[in-house]
């Protein structure tokens, strides 16, 4: 096969695809344009590394540079920001130092990823303030964080909001967290975000909840969070995780069509509107399991199973990208939280079902077996095709089992098929009952 | 409804049917004969009472006969033993002290239970040699397990074995295995067990694979195990747990059928060849979900979930006890092991399938962070239909993953299926692709 797969942006669906294609099709070239320098590296464990649990930035690195050069035979290239698409000559134009140069293209992967969004706060530029949104700046962050602060504010109750408040509180601080909405971890769903709110508060956070943050102040160094209608509360550090943004702007000048949802439109081969050009991760959009629909989830499986896939598709075997749940999972402290599929029932109308809902609380081991904790579940349904469509769990420990729901969900059963699941049981693990069977057992009572 | 609903055996099958049937139709008399004393009691957490993490006996209980009688008004009647089913006449004949009654009966559950099996030993009446078959039986080991005591044996490797092995090395005996086959666990496959029997001899279990016991040699009390071709080994205590029998008895007097398994035949409602009886519990069959043929797995959820499903239908509402996948997990020492459906290549060559099974380790968190361990997953799919047919798990941490493998068994989901679960990833609870994902993506190379 004597074609050249050109990759912009070297992360989860950048590298997988890359490492696909070659795998399944050494004769092809790959071609990757990442340009930073860090490539192949877990996002999602910065917060640890800045926490102090995780010694060295290197260790999120899943793969080196010199094992995708040397040992896959992909033409990588670090510090190479590729600045124009040009999808009828097939080619993009690349920038190194200053200098431009052209490169064509058989098939072209867009995996230009997300941004940590900046909202236009007063004084975001002080130093002290950080968005996390890639390894250098979780490296400042580390590097900043020093025995003489004493102050940490957070802005924006997201995963990685209550995730930086573990770290930094971990690391000594004294955190507050500033949220304007009326819950943190809004996908969550009331009820489990009620608990972890609950449990913050009882690590010691500060939470101001339906706050909003106007900016901050300081000389030079920030010194405070200013609010809307109330006290500014001091602040020595001050982190900005209010969501991300696709990257969707060299695709959008290339005439790449942008879904509604604002991420980069795809079919269920990640194809964009152009046969030849891709898009996967966090920049692109996937299909929802539950809705059918296109929906934008930036995490990191999705990126890493689309790029493998497109990767596959590249090198002649055409796979689906799969579709996606909305699964996602947070440590919180001593917490964990997890959802799948739709938990508002609000959003569950707008799709077209007629939610019913049920929240139990159930023992995460048999409840006489030393280390039982409590497992809050809360599990939806539509009331007509009494199909589930979604669930959250929030406890000490066990939120792992939201897989089985994701796997429900997949699998489109009723509420019914939930119940009668023949699950794991043994007291050091669950009750006999596995509280996901308990709360489906009790939805189904209110379904009959 | 002035109807009578007789059950035999006040456990997990029994009592769920009683409380669900008065629950659903609070008109209908409900009478339970139990011959011992105990009810609705876990007995899976007889080794941990043991072991001595669960104080007292009576926490296994889960719902106590007072509140059965009072709260849930059922006629609950503890050391009553029924003798004799007529199902033409629809009675039942009862002893109690020695005295005889009979009972009339319009729907009748036979929840009678499994015991333990106790082969013809030389020397297993010997003081000291226990059968672990109920409470009675896990109070007196626990009474007898003494400072004095030095030396444990258990004779057979199943689930009991290795749990009351881990029991017996927590309260300081030196414990030594006895299993015929040539490994613990069978049912969990060569892999798991492998891991398991590595761990066990690590925490110092001396471990004899393929031996055959004789009998039990002492004066009055145990003193040693006498094997076939070895010398015998010096034994304090000794614990027999080579497996259960169903309590077929009764039913079978009454003509009721019996399964190929040697377990009570029913339908999917748990309706015996009598259409009034009813069967449910460690005595009875269920569906296998994944070869669709009758099965004898007796564990507590299905019993509980039968006994539930066959009380609604007595009170009107016919439901289906729902099939079993054979889902189970046991601990052993620091480790997990799991398993559901088919793990074993030949069982499932017999049910007509082509299996092709993959094995491989992955991390049970992200490699990075702090307490990730080994997991060791076994996945077996059907070769043409490519349909998932089971799995076994065992490591450190995260066995309880096996309920995704498990709900895929019951949605008949196929190994791409399956590697295509949007399931949950963040650090401290995974790597970006689940061990499951992991195992599909690998197994279903083997299938391409």
């Amino acid at each position: 096969m004597d074609e050249r797969f050109v990759i912009v942006g070297g992360d989860a669906a950048g590298m997988s695809a890359a490492s696909k294609a070659k795998r399944d099709e050494p004769g092809l070239d790959v071609t990757v344009f990442e340009r930073g320098e860090w490539v192949s590296y877990a996002a999602c464990g910065m917060p640890y590394y800045v926490k102090g649990e995780i010694e060295d930035l290197e260790d999120l690195v899943s793969v080196t540079p010199e094992t995708f050069r040397e040992e896959r035979d992909i033409d990588l290239r670090t510090g190479h920001e590729v600045v124009e698409v040009d999808p009828d000559a097939e080619t993009v134009t690349v920038e190194r130092d200053g200098e431009r140069f052209e490169q064509s293209y058989d098939h072209l992967l867009i995996g230009t990823g997300a941004r940590a969004i900046e909202p236009p706060f007063d004084g975001i530029d002080l130093e002290g303030v950080f968005t996390i949104h890639d390894m250098d700046a979780a490296d400042a962050i580390e590097d900043d964080v020093s025995d003489d602060l004493e102050r940490a504010a957070i802005v924006g109750g997201g995963y990685v909001g209550v995730e930086m408040a573990e770290a930094l509180a971990g690391r000594g601080l004294e955190v507050s967290m500033f949220e304007m909405l009326p819950t943190i971890l809004a996908p969550f769903g009331e009820t489990a975000a009620g608990v972890v709110e609950n449990h913050l508060r009882e690590q010691g956070v500060s939470l101001h909840l339906e706050t909003a943050v106007e900016g901050f102040t300081g000389d030079g160094r920030v010194e405070a969070v200013e609010l809307e209608d109330e006290e500014s509360v001091p602040a020595d550090v001050v982190i900005v995780g209010v969501g991300v943004a696709p990257n969707v702007s060299l695709a959008e000048d290339a005439g790449i069509e942008i879904g509604e949802t604002g991420a980069i439109a795809t079919d269920e081969y990640g194809r964009t509107n152009d046969e030849n050009v891709y898009a996967a991760g966090d920049c692109a959009e996937e299909r929802h399991v539950v809705t059918g629909e296109p929906a934008h989830v930036p995490l990191g499986l999705t990126a890493n199973r689309a790029g493998r896939a497109i990767g596959q598709t590249v090198a002649g075997s055409p796979t689906e990208t799969g579709d996606i749940a909305g699964t996602a999972i947070v440590k919180a402290f001593e917490l964990g939280a997890s959802r799948t599929g739709i938990v508002d029932e609000d959003e569950a109308r707008e799709a077209g079902f007629d939610p019913v809902s049920v929240t139990i609380d159930a023992a995460s081991r048999a409840n006489y077996y030393p280390g039982a904790s409590e497992l809050t579940v809360t599990l939806v349904a539509d009331r007509e095709s009494e199909r589930v469509l979604g669930a959250s769990l929030v406890g000490q420990e066990g939120v792992k089992r939201i897989d089985t729901v994701a796997t429900a969900l997949h699998a489109e059963l009723t509420v019914s098929e939930l119940e009668n699941l023949d699950l794991a049981y043994a007291p050091p693990f669950s009750p006999v009952w596995d509280p996901i069977l308990t709360a489906a057992k009790v939805l189904n009572g209110q379904l009959e």
